[in-house]
C-alpha cells in the first residue's frame, strides 16, 4: 500500500468541527455525497465520488474510480482512495463491512430517495441515519485562506468588467459583449465563471434572471451586468448598471433609489445583527420611493464554494450575521417595459463591522461609459 | 386572470408519454423538481421551481418567484405560474388542497430525503409517493428538433475548435487555450460550455478529467482537447488530440489503437444493439493491443439536455440502443507520466443504423497541425 502523506491542517481542523458537532448522533462515520462538501473536507475536486469520514483516526477515505486515480493523487494525496469497480454503494457496503462500521450518517440534503433506499437496502435501515451535517453553517464561516480565494475572484472580475466596458460599442449584442466578459474572467485566471453572466440591455433588465440574447446594446441605452468569476472553487458575484452616453430620467431615478438602500444596508452589516434586519434597511428605502412592489427578491446571500450559501439575507431569514460570513447586498427594481437597476456588492463580516471586498465605482456618474 | 396560450405541440406528446407511463401508479398529479426535466415538459428555463403536472387536463402549473415572472411569460405563456411569497412546499399543499388532490408522485431521484420529509409532513404520507418517472428513458429518445438542436451546438463547437487550433502557439498555456476556445463556442452562439473543457498538454493528458493550467504547449508535444458547447439547452461534446509538429511514436502508436477501437465501435452500432456489446468491441481491441487496463472508463454515454444521459455504453449498461439515441463514443488510453489519447464523437441511432453528427478529421495525419 502506498504511503500517505499527512492531513493538511485546515482540513484537519474542519474534519475535527463535523466531528463535534455530530457527536450526538453517535454515528461510526459520516457519508459526504456532495461533491462541494468532499472538496471542502479533502481538496479532491471530482464528481462521481463519495467521502467516508470515520468519526475518529485519520484515515479518510474517498470511493471513486480510474478516471480520478492521478487527480487524487496530486489533489489530495493523504486520503484513502479506493477506486471502484462496481456501484458506489456496493463499494460503500464493502468498506463499511471490512471497518465494522455501526452507524453511518447520510446528508439528508444531499441523498436522495432512490439513494436513501438503495443504502437501506445494503446495510440495513438500522445501520445508516440521514441527518443534518451543519456543514452548510460551517462552510458560512470563511477562514483567511477562503477570504483571499474570494478576493482573488473578485480581482479577476473586477479587471475584466473594465476591459468589457472598454470592449463595448453601440451596435454589439448583448451576447457579444458577454462572451467577451466571460473570456476576460478565464484568461486572467478565473477557473470559470461563479454562474451564467447577465448582461441585459435597455427592457431586458427588468428580467433579473435574463438570458443574454441578440437584443444591441444602443447608445443612450443602459446594460445591466451581473457576473462573477470562480478562483480556487471559491465565487464572487457582483451587479453593475452600466449606460452609454446618457441614462434615462427613471433609471436614473431607480438608479440612485438602489443605490442609497445598497449602501444603508451595508452600513448595516455587523457581527449579531440579525439578517432580517439587513434586508429590511433596504426594502424600506425601496418602499419609501414607492417602488417596494418592484424588488421582488430577497436583499443578498453568502457566497463561497456555491455561489448561493448561507447565510440569506431576507425577510424570511432567521438568525444574525457573524464574523467570516461574506454575504452579496443587492437590491433591485424591476420595471416590465423599461428596465431594471440592480447594485452588487460582496461584504465581509469582520469581528467589529464590515468590510466590502469588491470596490469598483458605483456612483451614479461612474456608471455612464 | 391572463388568458393563457396553447401549449405548443411537442410539449403536450412529451406530457403524453409521461401520463401514459404514470396511469398504474394511480396519481392525480406529478410534482416534477429536476430544472432540466422542468425544461423538457414546460420550456421553462429557471431553477428554484417546480412543476405540477396534473394527470388530466390541459393546465400545467409552475410554482416560482418574482425573479421570473416575465421569463415564465416569455418562455412558457402557456403555464399556470405561481409566484410564491412562501416555501415551495407551503405554496404546493395550498395548491394541492385546492386542486383536491389526492396522490402525488416526487421524482425519487431528485428529491432529498430532507424535501421528502417535509413534504411527508405537509401533505401526509398517503398523499405522496416517490416515484420512477422514466424521464430518464423518454428524454433518452431525441425527436427531430433536438438532433437539430445538438447538430447546432456540434457546429458550433467545431468551428471553435478549428480557430482555436490556429489560435495555439509554442509557448501558450493550456489555460489561455482553453480560454479562447470557450470564447469562442460562445461568440459563435452557444448558450455555455457542456461542462468546463479540458486542454491538457502532453503528460498530463493522462488524467482523463485534467483541469486545464499554466502547462505550456510545446513544439514537437500533444494537446488533448475534450470541450462541448450548449446549444438551445443541448449538448455536444467531442475529444481530440492534436500535435504540434511531430507526434511521439508511444503516442502515435495508442493514437491508432484508440481511432481503430473508435471507428469499429461506431461500425457496431445500431438499433437493438446491446449496450454492452459497443464497449466490447473497442475494449477487445485496445485489449489485444495490450492497453486493456489503461482504459478504464466506459466507451460512451447519451447527450442531450444533460450532457451525461441514458444510455450509457459501458460494461455494466444492460439494454440496447433504439433509434433516436445520441451516444459519445470514446475510448481512451492513458500512459501516467506519459501522457494520453482519446478521441470522442458524438452519434446517432437511426432506424437503420448510425449517423455520426461530428466530423472534424480524425486520422493521425489530420492529428499534426
Amino acid at each position: 500500500m502506498k504511503k500517505r502523506s499527512t492531513q493538511p491542517g485546515h482540513l484537519r481542523d474542519r474534519i475535527k468541527a463535523l466531528r463535534q458537532r455530530l457527536e450526538p448522533h453517535e454515528l461510526s462515520a459520516m457519508l459526504i455525497t456532495n461533491p462541494v462538501d468532499i472538496r471542502y473536507l479533502t481538496g479532491f475536486v471530482g464528481d462521481d465520488s463519495w467521502a467516508l469520514i470515520p468519526m475518529r483516526g485519520t484515515t479518510i477515505y474517498v470511493l471513486s474510480d480510474f478516471r480520478f486515480t492521478e487527480q487524487i493523487d496530486r489533489e489530495a494525496p493523504h486520503v484513502r482512495a479506493i477506486l471502484r469497480k462496481k456501484s458506489l454503494g456496493e463499494e460503500l457496503e464493502k468498506l463499511a463491512n471490512k471497518r465494522g462500521d455501526g452507524r453511518i450518517g447520510l446528508q439528508r440534503d444531499h441523498v436522495t430517495i432512490a439513494e436513501h433506499k438503495a443504502l437501506i437496502k445494503r446495510l440495513g435501515a438500522k445501520r445508516i441515519k440521514a441527518i443534518d451535517d451543519g456543514l452548510l453553517e460551517q462552510r458560512a464561516i470563511k477562514s483567511p485562506e477562503e477570504i483571499r480565494a474570494i478576493r482573488k475572484a473578485l480581482r479577476i472580475q473586477q479587471t475584466a468588467f473594465h476591459e468589457t466596458c472598454d470592449f463595448i460599442e453601440p451596435g454589439m449584442t448583448e451576447f457579444e459583449a458577454c462572451a467577451f466578459l466571460e473570456y476576460r474572467m478565464r484568461a486572467l485566471g478565473a477557473d470559470g465563471v461563479s454562474f451564467p453572466s447577465i448582461v441585459a440591455a435597455d427592457a431586458n433588465g427588468s428580467l433579473p434572471h435574463a438570458i443574454p440574447g441578440k437584443t444591441k446594446i444602443k447608445m443612450g441605452g443602459t446594460v445591466l451586468i451581473d457576473w462573477g468569476a470562480k478562483w480556487g472553487g471559491y465565487c464572487s458575484d457582483l451587479t453593475r448598471v452600466i449606460a452609454l452616453g446618457k441614462m434615462n430620467p427613471t433609471l436614473r431615478e431607480i438608479y440612485q433609489v438602489c443605490l442609497d438602500a445598497q449602501m444603508a444596508a451595508i452600513d448595516a452589516i455587523g457581527p449579531g445583527k440579525p439578517l432580517q434586519a439587513i434586508d429590511e434597511v433596504a426594502r424600506g428605502i425601496i418602499d419609501r420611493a414607492g417602488y417596494g412592489d418592484r424588488f421582488g427578491h430577497g436583499l443578498g446571500h453568502g457566497i463561497g464554494l456555491d455561489v448561493h450559501e448561507q447565510p440569506a439575507l431576507s425577510g424570511r431569514a432567521t438568525g444574525a450575521l457573524q464574523p467570516g460570513h461574506v454575504v452579496t447586498v443587492e437590491p433591485g427594481i424591476y420595471l416590465p417595459g423599461i428596465g431594471g437597476v440592480r447594485i452588487e456588492d460582496d461584504v465581509l463580516v469582520t469581528p467589529r463591522g464590515r468590510q466590502v471586498l469588491s470596490d469598483l465605482p458605483k456612483s451614479l456618474e461612474s456608471a455612464m461609459i
